[in-house]
């Protein structure tokens, strides 16, 4: 078997709001699956080579479980425009030239590079509608180190026309096809993802539902995110009631179902989610951004939800999951200045639960550092700025997130693999 | 006289919302007085040195209206705790250690650094109770090439017995003492700054009053930060109907007064703002993170005040304004939503302009580049990122605010001088 030991000062988030902290301690590994972290190195690694990481934190790496893979080259521009020009002056001209695999290629290494880089180890990532793009897509993440699910986009109406669209047809033997071709993968797998109602045919969705039944396929989409939307589906789906109905009477409503954003999503909504067991991805940057305003967290975590982040880039500005937190953070703070200081803000310790231990749930693992989880782990080296008094280790992973120091990851694990060192 | 020419793309902020683009174009000063933007460069300008800028951005640089110089060593901590916990536990045991002169050189220098690689050429800034660091601050400033005001901190009531305090007569002799050594700074000057009303006496403020009027030195402070501050003062100055009116009613409440915050200021402080002269300085970051609430920036606007903007480190989190741009947007757009999408959030040119031009006006300089003002400038060069299409210097620009591009600073000049570059 082979072993992996980093030495460091572990911080890891075993429940929501608490940190587990082991000064100067081990973190095992075997086979790149965590046999435990010890104050002391256990007789049985005796010999075992130890990578000391000195007075570093080492840390759960991210999970981004919402973002959009070709908007990548157009983050933070457009910020100005309301949700209807933004998509039709950025988001689909900047999709659209993922038709071409070679700019593809150029910029999904980039992203995948960046990914890593930053910390982010698991991913659940819409890619465009372009099945080779995507097929790139998923080399790239998966080349760099990158885990977890992509999918290509479906969206075989209300799209941009001679710009990006695909008929109901395309759609579904894309789909095939793309599926085919994922088998080459051992740790990016594919995701369905019927971009949102308004984007897809019922007959689009009852075929995207049939499939994930027969094959066993997760699925992504977005719900609730903005007032307009929620109105449009209501039109669209004059015999739902509600919007992830849309969803649920196709087939698409499962505990593996992803739904970004669930910003106006009520306690109806919200019994739905549980009951099903779907998980809530947390977009707080892009809610912002946006302007379609800020997710009931805190309601949604006291009911039992399941709730992970997303970076939502392009709607979100920044790939950085320590800008991640830190903005579900600061929108929590809003929502309870909003309510008269009476919801309870997202403390650090949850914030960082929801960036980590949270968003791992999705991909079969326990909270924090836990025997049996593979080993996905970061380096933190945050020695930067002046200290006015020895910080503990719990200060200094606050600090790592309010500064939102991506430039302390020192080194990345992912799945038991070293990914990255930033030497 | 000595000529500067700096060749690039010259985007500057004009009027609020409006950005003056010029590519490729010639910003010219002499003696360190801008001369004008051209297109093409006057033939009178012939011969003279061209700092060749490339397809860089050439941008104004920010003014930082409000920040705590002593509370840099705890950026990004205690951001968990009520204000009170976080004076108490982090805030004032920090700005304790600034007794120690040493220890406050090894800072300031940082702080002073920081600032100028981020482009911060103007601030007017908090120091905290202690003379001999006050200067030490104002000295490292200076040499650093920032510009603008400095205050040592009087609070002779509700301080942090045995850890943080003054008597009245210390107070007041200290800051004569002071201001008696300010004499040697030419860049950085004196800025009388009661902390805010809870800290002071009525005999204190009545003396720094006096010494305003008598010495003619602009006054800082903080007002309306939050409701709890707001009802304490009310029981403090029980003859006084608002907050503004403790700093009125002993002559600190003129044309060159700035406070900070004004989170809470209803119409009739506000037009007691507006009549004065009063400049509003917003601190979005640090109204977040503390929890105090959503200045009313838009209306603030609209009513004519002069509104500037602060990172007010260290209940902001960061020095960078690129950061604090965006904060005053994000914040704007949080508003936004509130307000049933009605009140208009800050677009880039506007909160652009507030971290700019607005700040400079209070150093008596006209918008943007503007023939006349000393030369304050960045150079910008933004090529980390794909670009979806040939993007605009606008929308660099924006692209740089929104992802807080600090690491794009390549040059900054203050005052007239280079006193940075990033090779």
């Amino acid at each position: 078997m082979a072993i992996t030991i980093l030495k460091g000062n572990i911080v890891s988030a075993p429940e929501l709001g608490k940190l587990d902290v082991t000064e100067h301690g081990y973190l095992v590994a075997g086979d790149g699956i965590i046999c435990g972290v010890f104050a002391q190195l256990p007789e049985q690694y005796a010999g075992a080579p130890v990578e000391d990481c000195g007075d570093a934190l080492i840390v759960q790496s991210f999970a981004d479980l919402h973002l959009h893979a070709p908007q990548y080259p157009m983050l933070g521009t457009g910020m100005d425009l309301q949700l209807l020009d933004w998509l039709n002056t950025y988001t689909f001209p900047t999709e659209a030239r993922f038709a071409d695999v070679d700019y593809a290629r150029t910029i999904y290494r980039q992203l995948a590079a960046e990914l890593i880089s930053g910390g982010t180890t698991r991913v659940c990532m819409f890619s465009s509608l372009h099945t080779d793009a995507t097929l790139v897509l998923m080399e790239e993440l998966e080349k760099a180190g990158v885990t977890g699910y992509v999918g290509k986009v479906n969206m075989d109406r209300n799209a941009a026309p001679g710009v990006l669209e695909e008929t109901t047809e395309e759609s579904k033997a894309e789909t095939l096809r793309w599926l085919e071709a994922c088998g080459q993968f051992k740790y990016i797998k594919p995701m369905l993802t019927p971009r949102f109602t308004p984007s897809c045919t019922d007959e689009l969705m009852a075929f995207l539902g049939k499939l994930s039944a027969e094959k066993k396929l997760p699925v992504q989409s977005h719900l609730s995110e903005n007032q307009k939307e929620i109105a449009w589906v209501r039109e669209l789906h004059p015999d739902c009631t509600q919007y992830w109905e849309t969803y649920a009477k196709f087939g698409l409503w499962d505990d593996r179902t992803l739904m970004a954003h669930c910003v106006w999503s009520d306690a109806r909504e919200r019994k739905a989610m549980k009951d099903a067991g779907v998980t809530v991805v947390h977009c707080a940057d892009s809610n912002v951004n946006v302007c379609s305003g800020a997710a009931p967290v805190r309601v949604m975590l006291d009911e039992g939800l399941k709730v992970a982040l997303g970076s939502d880039i392009a709607g979100g500005d920044h790939l950085n999951m320590f800008d991640v937190v830190t903005s579900a953070i600061r929108t929590s703070k809003t929502v309870h200045v909003r309510d008269n200081w009476e919801t309870p803000f997202l403390t650090v310790p949850e914030g960082w639960y929801l960036g980590t231990s949270a968003g791992a749930a999705y991909f079969g693992e326990k909270p924090g550092f836990a025997v049996g989880n593979p080993l996905h782990a970061i380096v933190l080296a945050d020695d930067a700025l002046p200290q006015p008094h020895p910080l503990t280790p719990a200060e200094r992973l606050e600090r790592c997130v309010y500064r939102r120091q991506k430039d302390a990851v020192r080194a990345v694990w992912s799945a038991g693999r070293k990914v990255y060192s930033a030497e």
